[in-house]
């Protein structure tokens, strides 16, 4: 059967074994040509296209719930729940979704762009089933690396402690999560991996047997009590803390051997209570580039299938901000020892693998553990050292209450560098980064602060790095600078709480924020063509805001605008309005940004536009509220 | 000695058992006199004096650094570093805070009131000593509810993966939280307490030698070496999983037994790489009261030490906010069997207690471990329950990320209940409800909203209940309400959106949101005194506010004032700041809430007055912002 047939995974039933591998081989090719043509995460998917075709055979997904963490793994899923047909239109506008979405389809139970949440989902799915009196199964698949995120770890530890709700744990364990791990679990884990699997009713410890001397080929009940007797006997050894928790252990299992998948998966399902069936997985399975370079393969842009090269780029783009960050960050600890870099599993998104490789004693990767890491920086800042705390915006929600609570109010000098922060594009709702001025805003005894353009970030790290007298925040977007001259050393910090004028105009004030600073410029100079002349201010900081540079100027000009690339409630233009009133400046405002609504996948350019940001349509807004009759050029922009 | 004149923990080395025993004698005794007349948290500090006292004597606290978690557990370290003189102004405004913090005394290197930060910050010191070349011990010690909260685990995960770190994490296990601790590790935790304890170099195992007829008195090296080998058999039996996890585990100890403390102390200290020494307490030890009653004794009002009943109150008081909560909660859920209840290890302050008792099938204490209840619950919500998140404000954001990504982004049915929102009082800042109306406002799909009173709570918890459109967030304070009438069943909810005007006047509009609306009423009746008539209206919901209402109010009367208990930036007067300015109503708006700084502990009473937001202050600012010529009376406020 071709998987385009496939419109619902229970057709997967009754398959034998070959007819599971043709699927296999044909999820995977369809993988690689849509990954390889439009972008998107590659060695995950890949490393569980068995564990799904096998998962999927023993479950009814009328009734049973899959849940899968993080959700980037589950493009063979999406296969094979009725999108394939549409699977070439994977990240883009309208398009497939790159995670799991429950408004996409109905066998996605529980959405996630954010990892190590899929057991406490499926243990609440649990706990409802069982209070309504239903039955059915629920399985959370959870990656190693997602596993060792402390809300996981919560999880597990109240699974483990319910021996009467069922529920299945899949550890998918490639011993990555986008890096290698780090911890002492991965490091269980793989011991684990390493050590004699227990082999459930295979054929592979029956051969075993039968190549003992004195058993040859008998094959009796008493050998099949001996071994149960010895499964027992092996448990112990392989998932000794596993079962300590209250689960059931199953593992290691082959996770590209179908069968042993299968036999295992229909076992495992027969247990009363938590169950953790324990899966080694190659992450890129199949694609062999992607086997050998499980880090760059991890997501990708578009590639050529053969070399595995990105696709050539007609001319050559700026470098990016995380980039510029890292490089900047590195040059700056080389003469600096007590910089500490720190990223929880996102050493190349971030950049941090480049100070790892200059500087390893002044790099640190927890893992995906958010928290521990902000908190380890306000350690680290209580000896004097400077840690700098590269984490996304959207990550960095996970240590909200550690940047309150460890960091702020003890007034401890950690420097946080926000990628991602705005729109993040392809990725979608989970990984858009447009709450953290609104969230880090309302916090004392902080800085916050946006560079316009990547030379202003090297300045910004300066600044960050050089600030002790507390906590200081950088946001800066995803994607590549505007190509503006970048400096090798010698960086000036800025001044705290100081912004600077771009461009002066008596008509209207455009207060910029980050990157849309750029979009400010621009938009002044449509303005301009229409008579309407703009100062442009180039905020820097939100918080401490520059009333000093703003407030006289909103006065004087007494039409203000605001623009930012995050949400508008209390963002940096709640900030202005706050201002304006708390000192009775009575002047109109208007406030650009992300609107009180969730941002879907599209390409960045996409979402601007809908969103109404960029700079024609931000003029054409601000002709249409401020033309006064002074003005003698016509309102509209085309 | 008496404690009086230790004033520096050093103090105690060389000291005998039997000083040491006096000493912690004189600590219990007060400890119990100073929790008794002022309150504060009897029980945890209890059951460390003599882990304190052993601790701190194998210790050079001028080099040496203790990390305690939460701190409430602290007292007996305070009474060690020089606080006891000043120890009977505990948790008083300017006096002894309850817990610790780095700028009260050197010996408080890392501040806390929220669990499970201590090993991330002892090992984040521990790595900044390495960094520096340095050579001191960190010790963090943690109890064994705190353990369960994620980023404990992750902080565990990291510091096993790091075996050149030395670093000794103390497990305070007294088998509680507060409530008696739930989920797996806690099971683990107590079979490993009941198991034999490993008895390092101490005179009971050479004791126990000398009565084997094969040894009788004779004690030789080989016996030494006899002794290491049943340690090294021992070890595995009772602490694996913390092996596993890449500690030296050591215990577990006896809590109360001096020598043993300090032998193991001594032992575990000459370890390389993290070691883990499990200590077995009991909660309230010395107190048979609160031995007995270890909940109720967690913390306290005070109390008569003699009968351990609180002092008679003069005049009964209305019920607390919790109370009526979770009473009213408790009358739904037995109507509707979908309500559950979810706490994360705080039944007693939430009130869910009851619901418990009720109800228990409708009830979740998933520990501490805010992150997996949100999650939870969201996964509840999917199927179609009504899950009732009953935390802290302060505690909720632990779980920030989940509301926003697992919650919010899937557009889930889950009720926070935010309890202690806004000023708490004695507990300081670490405890102050303060950033949820800003952190919650720029969440998209989220209704917030807060009751002007108890009865009013009630009727919220009804449309909490009710709404299944997203989620819906209320927030309430800490302490009494304000004695009005309640009702036993039949509440109506509220429209969602809809505040209601409690007073008409033309002079200035006072928006009130939560219990601030009584402070308005009470506002206007003293601008109404001064011939200053103001319109008061209870805001009910932050998010959608109620523009319809509001903004022609304003525009009418021209002058606005918001009132609200907790951080301006980016709360409730930031929202009608943005709604105002959004439409182009340019009036004057006056905010009162808690400015950009932290609140330090003292009464509520005390703080409000310090905050200017006592009713007459608000009056008197007022009118020196908002009196005209119109206005006969004279401006000042007595």
């Amino acid at each position: 059967m071709h998987i385009s047939e496939i419109t619902h995974p229970n057709q997967l039933h009754g398959f034998s074994i070959r007819q599971l591998e043709d699927i296999a081989r044909q999820i995977r090719e369809k993988h690689l040509e849509t990954v390889s043509t439009s972008g998107g995460h590659l060695g995950p998917g890949l490393g569980v296209v068995e564990l799904t075709i096998a998962l999927y055979q023993t479950l009814d997904l009328d009734r049973d719930k899959v849940i899968w963490d993080v959700g980037h793994q589950a493009y063979p899923h999406k296969l094979l729940t009725g999108r394939y047909h549409r699977f070439h239109t994977l990240r883009q506008k309208n398009g497939v979704a790159g995670y799991l979405k429950r408004c996409e389809n109905k066998f996605d139970h529980f959405g996630a762009g954010h990892a190590s949440t899929s057991i406490s989902a499926g243990l609440g799915m649990a706990l409802a089933r069982d209070a309504k009196g239903e039955n059915f199964k629920v399985v959370s698949i959870i990656g190693d690396g997602a596993l060792t995120g402390g809300m996981a770890l919560e999880a597990i530890n109240h699974a483990g402690h319910l021996p009467h709700t069922n529920l299945m744990v899949v550890l998918n364990d490639n011993e990555m999560s986008i890096s290698p791990n780090v911890g002492a679990i991965s490091r269980y884990l793989n011991k684990v991996r390493l050590s004699e699997p227990i082999q459930f009713l295979s054929g592979n410890l029956e051969e075993q047997f039968k190549h003992l001397p004195f058993f040859g080929d008998s094959f009796t009940p008493e050998m099949e009590r001996l071994k149960e007797g010895m499964k027992r006997l092996a448990v112990p050894k392989v998932g000794a803390v596993i079962e300590e928790l209250g689960f059931k252990y199953f593992g290691p299992i082959d996770g590209h051997n179908l069968s042993e998948l299968i036999e295992t998966f229909q076992h495992a399902h027969k247990v009363k209570g938590p169950v953790f069936v324990h899966v080694a997985t190659v992450k890129g399975k199949g694609y062999e580039l992607a086997e050998k370079d499980q880090v760059g393969y991890h997501a990708q842009s578009p590639f050529n299938l053969t070399t595995g090269k990105p696709h050539p780029v007609s001319k050559p783009k700026p470098p990016s901000y995380s980039k510029v960050f890292a490089h900047t960050l590195t040059k700056l600890a080389e003469n600096n020892a007590k910089i500490i870099g720190i990223t929880a599993a996102m050493a190349t998104g971030t950049g941090l693998d480049k100070l790892y490789e200059k500087l390893p004693q002044q790099y640190i990767d927890v893992g995906i553990a958010e928290q521990h890491a902000v908190t380890l920086a306000a350690g680290l800042a209580c000896e004097g050292m400077r840690p700098v705390v590269a984490i996304y915006s959207t990550f960095l929600q996970r240590a909200y209450d550690q940047i309150i609570h460890d960091v702020c109010i003890q007034n401890l000098p950690v420097f946080f560098c926000m990628d991602r922060a705005g729109i993040v594009g392809a990725d979608g709702p989970t990984h858009q980064g447009m709450y953290d001025i609104a969230y880090l805003r309302c916090i004392p005894n902080l800085v916050i602060m946006a560079p316009k353009d990547e030379a202003e970030l090297q300045r910004m790290i300066v600044t960050g790095v050089e600030y002790t007298e507390g906590a200081i925040a950088m946001r800066y977007p995803r994607g590549n600078g505007f190509g503006v001259p970048l400096m090798e050393e010698g960086w000036e910090s800025v001044e705290i709480g100081k912004g600077e004028i771009l461009r002066n105009g008596d008509d209207v004030l455009i207060l910029g924020y980050g990157t849309m600073v750029y979009t400010a410029l621009q938009a002044a100079e449509i303005l301009s063509e229409h008579g309407m002349e703009a100062t442009v201010v180039n905020a820097r900081f939100v918080k401490p805001l520059d009333t000093e540079l703003i407030l006289p100027l909103a006065q004087r000009i007494g039409k203000v605008v605001t623009l930012e690339e995050g949400c508008l409630m209390g963002g940096f233009g709640s900030a202005v309005a706050e201002a304006l009133l708390d000192n009775n400046i009575l002047v109109s405002l208007k406030r650009f940004g992300v609107p009180d609504k969730l941002v879907d996948h599209a390409t960045p350019e996409e979402s601007f536009a809908d969103l109404g940001l960029t700079s024609s349509q931000i003029a054409e807004q601000i002709l249409a509220a401020f033309l006064t009759q002074k003005h003698k050029q016509p309102a509209v922009v085309s």
